[in-house]
């Protein structure tokens, strides 16, 4: 099934079951107002949600109207945990070298992860917000999931089953502040701002094979101002999937329902596939001619970020964000 | 008025209103089920709550009954942003001699922060469950505030206003789990588990004139299993007040109501009024004899936090917790 949570005034919104098609959409009120209430109870809620996901597919969901994306909040409007991931770690390897920072070789096998911010998180066409260009605005394109309640000390495999909803996200990164925070030794902060959800999150079971349990395999469409960024597959040079993930962040803590976690910018080795971030892209114009040439985002820039499946439809409805001067 | 979250086997639990003395409660239903709904609305609900109070602490409210610590979860059980601060600086630059790392002079003028999971807050007798007595288990005491929304780009003064709640912390930490983290450059994550807090949160008011409205003017008292370790002055040599925490990380980022901003463990330069933290023990021993003969905490070891008024009174409870090994 696919979930989203529709504008309704409230600062969580209100649950709404979504068509296979994306095209119509129902309330799920009667089982769960919002979504965050539906994981807190996701085994008794999730078959009830799913029954009125196959009624609606089936056209006979009373109350069904035409989903608008652009009344989508993020799935979750504000979660209580949100990690991202550095699970393409060529993409690390690449950024690092953009920085003049050396990678370890324990990168290759000791997950890299981060907490972002969880108390505001964007629709997936909500203008993004920034207060000046000279900070280096980037997207970063991602796949991720949501958990259940998980366990500390949770081993990978086991990690897999407590996935319960997958999503894209935009991972708003302000490149020009990331060397300075980074020297401070304490990780990210002001250097990454509100992160941009897909309008809906659907159940693994809607993606069929391309989903393998720990890896979405499918190419993630990236366009800014209309032009392909990149289509790299997102099953493809993931060095560390969702369940590695989950038991990396479980070592020390158990996870909430509701627990976010993002695979990080997704690229691939095979660089006619392009990017997923503007950082990236940059890199390589760095090694292929000496200099840089792509420009950070600019006010009024848009970026689109959409993954299809293998009938080449929207799985998630697109994210679809304006670059804006913060007032 | 003072508030505490009581267990009632919900995730967020039930909200009520303490006497100030502590002794009694009353639950708060008829005005907020949860902490975060009466943050949610603070400006409309908070006068509601401080009636209630008011007829508490005259010995007026119907169905109150004996507030038992024990009953309580964290304040917020789950928040939707927990961001701590390093503003003792002295105590970030001895806890990083202690690591052989060096502190670069901006740390006395750009505040250190770094964001901790918020999924999962520990009430203040709930025990802390570690895996192994090898990753260095620490504790450190610290003072932290509640924000209602604050607005991205919101200045130190400004940023006073927005502070509703004042409360204990406990930010346990696996200090040999740190340089290997902290090494790979984004920062804590394994080594911040599961944080505690004080039963109950205050509004500044009932700090008095001990509250300046960035900094607490009193001792925090912390006890390891019985002995005192420290008793520094949270409202001295706290290089950022909580202004300026806010300002800070507000810079790139709206807070959404319920933000919890922490102090960092609180240290003064007078060292005869001890520590808040095991590491700067240990690093003091190190300094003085040549070796840390202090260990970090061990299963069945206890901490307790507290912080007295000017008439020896507590104001938020105590955080008293024993160190468990996980099951």
């Amino acid at each position: 099934m696919k979930l989203a949570t529709l504008r309704d005034g409230t600062r969580d919104g209100r649950l709404a079951v979504v068509s296979r098609d994306l095209a119509s959409a129902v309330h799920a009120d009667g089982v769960a107002k919002t979504l965050q209430q539906a994981l807190d109870a996701w085994q008794a809620l999730a078959p009830r949600l799913a029954a009125l996901a196959a009624q609606l597919d089936a056209g006979r969901a009373a109350g069904a109207f035409a989903f608008d994306p652009a009344s989508a909040m993020a799935p979750l409007p504000r979660a209580h945990h949100w990690v991202d991931g550095s699970a393409y770690v060529n993409h690390v390897e690449l950024v690092r070298k953009a920085r003049g920072a050396e990678m370890p070789a324990s990168f290759w096998t000791d997950p890299l992860v981060y907490q972002g911010g969880s108390d505001d998180l964007l629709g997936a066409m909500q203008d993004a917000c920034f207060a000046s260009e000279d900070w280096g605005i980037d997207l970063e394109a991602e796949v991720a999931v949501v958990t259940d309640d998980v366990a500390m000390g949770t081993d990978a495999l086991t990690a897999r089953s407590h996935v319960k909803l997958v999503m894209l996200v935009n991972d708003w990164s302000l490149r020009n502040l990331i060397p300075g925070e980074l020297a401070k030794g304490f990780g990210f902060y002001q250097s990454k701002p509100a992160t941009a959800f897909s309008p809906v999150a659907v159940t693994p079971d809607e993606l069929g094979e391309s989903w393998d349990g720990g890896r979405l395999h499918l190419p993630l469409l990236v366009h800014v101002n209309g032009h392909l960024l990149g289509r790299p597959n997102a099953g493809v040079d993931m060095t560390f999937d969702f369940g590695q993930l989950v038991e990396h962040v479980t070592k020390t803590r158990r996870l909430g329902a509701g627990t976010i976690v993002g695979s990080g910018t997704v690229s691939n080795c095979d660089r006619s596939l392009g990017s997923c971030c503007l950082a990236e892209v940059r890199m390589l114009e760095t090694l292929a001619h000496g200099r840089a040439s792509t420009p950070f985002m600019k006010f009024g820039d848009r970026v689109h970020i959409e993954m299809l499946d293998t009938q080449g439809k929207s799985i998630f409805g697109a994210i679809d964000q304006r670059v804006v001067r913060s007032a």
